[in-house]
């Protein structure tokens, strides 16, 4: 059996995220797994890098599978694309060593999300930006972000409560762009807890708004609740940018 | 009355186009009549600067409507944009001289067609371009372009067979983009015939394939039928950029 590697696009808009859980169903990697099927007539599990929540996007989500196949690596990608519905896309295929494994190998995540800042509201971009509508300090939205960065115990950016695993997680940096009608944050780090970039987002656009002050973010990691953080900000201004490996 | 012009940004995607004809319903225009109806009870007529076909887009297409209005335009707009669905946003609206009209004051017409020319296809873009997959020649598509500018008759880039009116028009210039992952060609003109923007990408894109060459553009305004220029690209690749007035 081969192990493949693929970087996928998608416009997570209609589905139920990423990953099955449970009974939920119309996930991608569901979808992905159901068109493998169809293609080869066995069952293959395909591992993804981590779960994207429900209408988040990814611009290049990683995830690997074991299969048989005769034929060229491309030659298969091109099938899968064939038979993958509009919304999801392979941009690359390749086949990798056996112990590859899309998560465990995964060393960090590069996550973006899109602030939608101009009071005329978003056409095209609707379903890819958060639309709040109002231009935010992003001065102090860089200074709040530093204070973000570097290795904490991110337990009260996470919307997980029952988490039994060790939530410390190291952010290796927040990037803010701002420009004409938006405002682009990217987020890397070497893991993220449960809507934690979203909840992050809350607090930067909090600070933003002047509701919330600069250091007052460093008191996020002391605080005894979860509340003491910002809001969770919409799924659809998510996406997975990138994922890094060795 | 007073008269307002406003400039409109909208998806086309699930719409029968700018303008009712006939029984067709689910227009743009109908769109924001009804919500004009809606604000103030009564039936306001919205002129818009010309159609756009039924699954084409606008990043600023001009209409105007004549109005008693008490309020600022600032509001107007702003409760305009509320009632409005998602995928129409009036980006600016102004109160303008009694005898503008939307089409009648117009002197030009900008639009912008989007080939998708990689082979991975588009997927945040899947709706707003043509997806051709496959790379063009573009000197030799510019080459055709700068002999499709001027005035001509372009009787065969219309596909209104029964037009009675003159079928002259002056394209001004046509520039064509190249970036890395599709083309963009817009077209500057006084006047633009049913499909003409279409049928011209559609000539167009088959000079980018080789498959007619960049002369064989000339025969086609001296052709005895339609068949003579290329095929007619899809509405979702087609946006109105821009109206111009004075």
């Amino acid at each position: 059996m081969k192990n493949y590697k693929m970087v996928l696009k998608y416009d997570g808009t209609r589905y139920n995220g990423w990953q099955k859980q449970g009974n939920t169903s119309n996930t991608i990697e569901e979808t992905i797994e159901k068109m493998l099927k169809k293609l080869t007539e066995t069952e293959i599990e395909v591992m993804g890098s981590g779960r994207t929540d429900a209408g988040a996007h990814a611009y290049a989500q990683v995830a690997n599978f074991h299969m048989d196949w005769a034929k060229s690596t491309e030659e298969l990608m091109t099938l899968c694309n064939t038979y993958l519905p509009e919304d999801i896309v392979i941009l690359s295929m390749e086949k990798v060593a056996a112990r590859f494994h899309s998560r465990l190998s995964a060393k960090s995540k590069i996550y973006e999300y899109r602030i939608w800042t101009n009071s005329i509201p978003p056409v095209f971009e609707r379903k890819y930006v958060f639309s709040n509508g109002r231009k935010l300090d992003v001065s102090a939205m860089k200074e709040a972000a530093s204070l973000l960065c570097g290795e904490h115990d991110f337990k009260n950016f996470c919307s997980n409560k029952k988490m039994k695993k060790s939530s410390v997680r190291n952010v290796y940096g927040i990037a803010i762009e701002e420009f004409e009608e938006e405002i682009k944050v990217s987020f890397h780090g070497n893991g993220f807890l449960y809507n934690m970039v979203r909840i992050m987002v809350g607090t930067l656009v909090e600070v933003g708004e002047g509701k919330r002050s600069t250091v007052d973010v460093v008191n996020i990691f002391e605080a005894e609740n979860r509340e003491a953080a910002g809001f969770t900000a919409p799924a659809c201004g998510l996406a997975l940018a990138k994922v890094i490996y060795e």
